[in-house]
């Protein structure tokens, strides 16, 4: 049975919030419905409201209805009940179906707390410090971390990075701020507009995911006043930065543990004033690691003195970084789901939200961004982060379509009805303002580079890329991407930028175009998403907002296809196409369109 | 493409707790996995550990693993990833995916909270006081409601009830606690185990939901003695009894509110001591009703003296009657998701919990049993409820099925597939243990009878029944269903048990047997599910527990169909079947096994 056409926008073309009330509307195919209703659950009991049809869009009927938003608690549901005959229908944040939806998809929306709009504004560059660009500085800094690690080495820029993790951790390249800040003019240019730092504050390892001190950036990467400097030039350039927050556990040689006994730490101490930073095993010296690694002894949030240090004093270095001179726009919170007290992560969620606060007090418009490597829905209510790492809702699922590949590399093989399934099914269960606010990555340090994963495919990589930058949320771009860098597992995947191979990279001038139309369309960054088609091998979808339409299609199969497209769904007046990246084609349509789509392609119009 | 058969009992067959570890078998097909994990967050984030082949069952392979049960919260969450060549399957609550599935549905136990294992051995038999049977006793004192409501109105036992909700609950046909006592012989013999009474306290109306005095019998039903005799009668018929907790709201003639001002209540009086049991507009007379409704003033449980009354102290109304005389064995907690603080149901989860904790205080093993009309998941991890009125899970896709109508009277239209989804689904999401404990029903005083809903057809009703004595949860009967008893929306849903229908009552002796079968096999009760068939109006499942293996068949269409059922899938050595209903017939299997099942009709097995 074809389910009729029902369709509700979470931007402010279908939901208007006045403080008080929700006014919804709806569009759906003119069709006689018995009866249309919006369902809410004030407290926790069904209300049904009836809709009125209110206007047309172009082939579209259109509903509104309004009620008030939940008082008792923030978040507020609502679902779209529809009776024909001897049917119904239910509308839920995933799409059309035959009962009533489970609660977790119902539409939702966030009263009192909302992400920054700036972020969906954006597109985000990662960069690896060591790794990203080095100014040629003394490199003599370098070696004072031989002192703990007599195995630390200095490499030469673009030398192969070690084959091992724990030979990888101590190899030094050289990347350091002045580094980046000789090239902020060239990522101008490339078109991002925020920048997402890899750990920056003093550790012994190249990826400083191992703290020593909070309140200094590693003398490897420079200073603290060079760091002043360098915010500044890239508010200069209109751009963001964002820092990473590495709370969950510091490293061993943090003078609070002091694992080589030079001061009054807490390992083998226990009489330390910060024994009770970590968890000790009684008076033993055994304690509780992230993931059971011994180096990173994790901290102990039930310890007062570590909140107010983190996060609740006024001087905690969550505000600090947020104060000038370095004002930074928000922070990317390592590993947040795994903190907590003692060996799980009790009350995590409680200091989820007080890292959140206290990020808040200082820039209400910073983000607050967390990392989880799976699914990061309970975080994602509004009144904890305004957005995740979203390995769960776009690098799992599209490393799986066209990598066949899981994130823990093992094989998968979904087709595309299957990819888009699990798109609606993750977005569906958080805010529209969060999908918006999730950070998309291909890649990351902590995966195989996307290309590489490829086996270097280029035509897989651009389909990959075009979902990156048509999709629902922020995206990010990891350093060197952009010229077709590769990588495989950790370390492998944090080699050094290739600037020799700059000025001929055509990687390059189609990530700057993709940059571009990314930032053109306003409908890109913040507009619904409407599923025109979708079958195992092909899927097209239209994103929207005001005026504006764009409507994307892909072909992942290796043969051309022609589909028809709905287009009527879109409930515009318009009657023509225009091919974004051909930048003249024009098609007229009227209601539906056929459209051929070369094999393993992506196309792109916009309806006007 | 099929999907590989792997199947995880969360009975003792496939789970074992011993305090620390969680221990888990798994069964599949006996195909060359590239690997087999359990995978488990415990600290929110992913370890997989590898499952050892470890013994066959039948033509199975059985794999084992252990974990440690999560620390910092009571639920662990696990669910199970399998490689092959190409491709992983996922085996959750639901059944077999290509991907991993959404945390809401991996398999769940709450090593902290358990439902009383009592609760899934009975048979449950709901008794509206007013309706059931009356001792025909003195009849005056139910006119001592004539100073509340004058249209008050005493009928003879029998006569049709009022067409409307406001006079229908104004009317009253003396049902009383004698007439229950005296009938208790009846309900022995018909066979159910637990008796779930409407509320019995003080109130004006028939339903009593509007109570004015919680420690006291209301004198239409009889006393407080009386009661405490009847709870020992049942207990000598080797019955449990639960109540009706109506703590939501009072009556207005309720002490605390006295509408009628003929005492110190809150009511149009600022200064009363009670003033702050209700939610009260200021000084005005204004108050929070349910749902609006203006005799039903809703409790404020930001009040002390509140909590204290109904829960909290010694002597609380839900201590009071599962202390002896009375002895109760549980509680129906009416409406209990929309109880809080104001007028949505702020801190609702706190208050539930704490209902839970004063229950089990004076009886561990007493029955929490939460009133939901809708999705009741979240009340039902363990920690707040042990079981829900089973509408979302049971009594509306029954509705849907077979009766094409949603709660609201909607239609609906499902096939077995769709409501196969709905089930595994509802199921899925809530603990195994729990999963058996929700209360399963047809009907209730809530909702118009299912045979009327059904115009009265016969076999659609037996398939029905069918559902409720052999599904996952405890059935629970409306009384009357048992001798055909009709009545559409309430108040025609509340008539008088028809005494004088019992001899010759063709539906009492098939209840009678349905009874029986449920009491017999420990599988139906508390085994595990597993679908071995299902079309668009087909559908198969087996329960099992230990050696015991029941198969229930479903025909859903007006023609017989014939099914091959892949009873290899049970993992059992036996090779033969035996009819149950036909109480002789036995066939052979071989592997697969061929039945044709009649139209509209079920068919049962114990495989042997």
């Amino acid at each position: 049975m074809t389910l009729p056409f029902i369709f509700h926008s979470q931007t402010e073309d279908g939901l208007v919030f006045d403080g008080e009330q929700l006014n919804v509307t709806l569009k759906t195919e003119k069709i006689m419905f018995d009866s249309v209703h919006v369902r809410c659950e004030p407290d926790n009991e069904e209300y049904l409201f009836e809709m009125s049809p209110c206007d047309n869009a172009g082939e579209l009927q259109l509903w509104s209805a309004q009620f008030a938003a939940n008082k008792d608690r923030d978040v507020t549901h609502y679902v779209f009940k529809l009776v024909q005959g001897k049917q119904q229908f239910w509308l839920d944040g995933r799409g059309v179906h035959k009962r009533m939806p489970a609660k977790e998809f119902h539409f939702k929306l966030n009263t009192q707390s909302q992400p920054p709009s700036w972020v969906q504004q954006q597109v985000f560059y990662q960069i690896f410090p060591d790794r990203f660009a080095t100014s040629q500085d003394e490199t003599t800094i370098r070696h004072a971390y031989a002192k703990y690690d007599p195995k630390a080495m200095v490499k030469s820029w673009g030398e192969a990075v070690g084959s091992h993790h724990n030979t990888g951790a101590r190899e030094f390249f050289g990347g350091d701020l002045k580094g980046v800040e000789q090239n902020l003019d060239y990522l101008a240019e490339l078109g991002v507009t925020a920048l997402y730092f890899n750990p920056l504050f003093t550790a012994p390892s190249n990826h400083k995911y191992d703290t020593t001190d909070y309140f200094n950036i590693d003398p490897m990467f420079g200073t603290n006043e060079q760091f002043a400097r360098l915010c500044e030039k890239v508010r200069g350039q209109q751009m963001k930065i964002v820092l990473d927050a590495v709370f969950n556990h510091t490293s061993v040689h943090h003078p609070w543990f002091d694992i080589n006994k030079e001061g009054d730490g807490a390992y083998d101490y226990p009489q330390s004033q910060y024994r009770d930073y970590y968890f000790f095993e009684g008076d033993s010296n055994k304690y509780i690691g992230w993931k059971g690694i011994d180096s990173l002894p994790v901290l102990n949030f039930e310890n007062e003195q570590v909140r107010d240090y983190i996060y609740q004093s006024e001087q905690a270095v969550i505000k600090h970084w947020l104060n000038p001179p370095y004002s930074v726009d928000g922070w990317r919170f390592d590993v947040i789901h795994m903190l907590g007290e003692g060996e799980g992560a009790k009350n995590n969620a409680y200091y989820v939200e007080a890292f959140r606060q206290a990020t808040k007090s200082v820039n209400s418009n910073a983000y607050v961004l967390g990392e989880h490597f799976f699914e990061a829905t309970q975080w994602l209510q509004g009144g904890q982060e305004d957005g995740a790492m979203n390995y769960y809702g776009f690098a799992h699922p599209v490393r799986a379509l066209i990598a066949n590949q899981d994130i823990m590399y093992d094989p998968i093989e979904i087709n595309a009805l299957e990819f888009k399934e699990w798109l609606d099914e993750a977005r569906a269960k958080i805010p529209f303002a969060n999908q918006l606010s999730q950070l998309n990555q291909l890649d990351s340090h902590d995966t195989a580079r996307f290309l590489t994963l490829l086996k270097g495919d280029e035509q897989k990589m651009r389909l990959a890329l075009a979902l990156l930058m048509t999709y629902v949320g922020t995206p990010c771009i990891y350093y060197g991407s952009e010229v077709g860098l590769e990588g495989g597992l950790d370390p492998d995947n944090r080699r050094c930028f290739p600037w020799e191979q700059l000025s001929d990279s055509e990687w390059l001038r189609f990530y700057q175009r993709w940059i571009e139309i990314r930032k053109q369309f306003k409908s890109l960054q913040s507009g619904s998403i409407l599923w025109l088609h979708c079958d195992e091998q092909t899927m097209v979808y239209a994103r929207q907002l005001r005026e504006e339409t764009i409507v994307v299609a892909f072909n992942l199969s290796a043969q051309d296809v022609e589909v028809t497209l709905p287009l009527w769904q879109l409930g515009v007046d318009a009657q023509n196409l225009y091919q974004i990246w051909e930048g003249s084609g024009k098609v007229a349509y009227s209601g539906h369109f056929s459209v051929k789509i070369s094999a393993l392609s992506c196309d792109m119009w916009q309806v006007k």
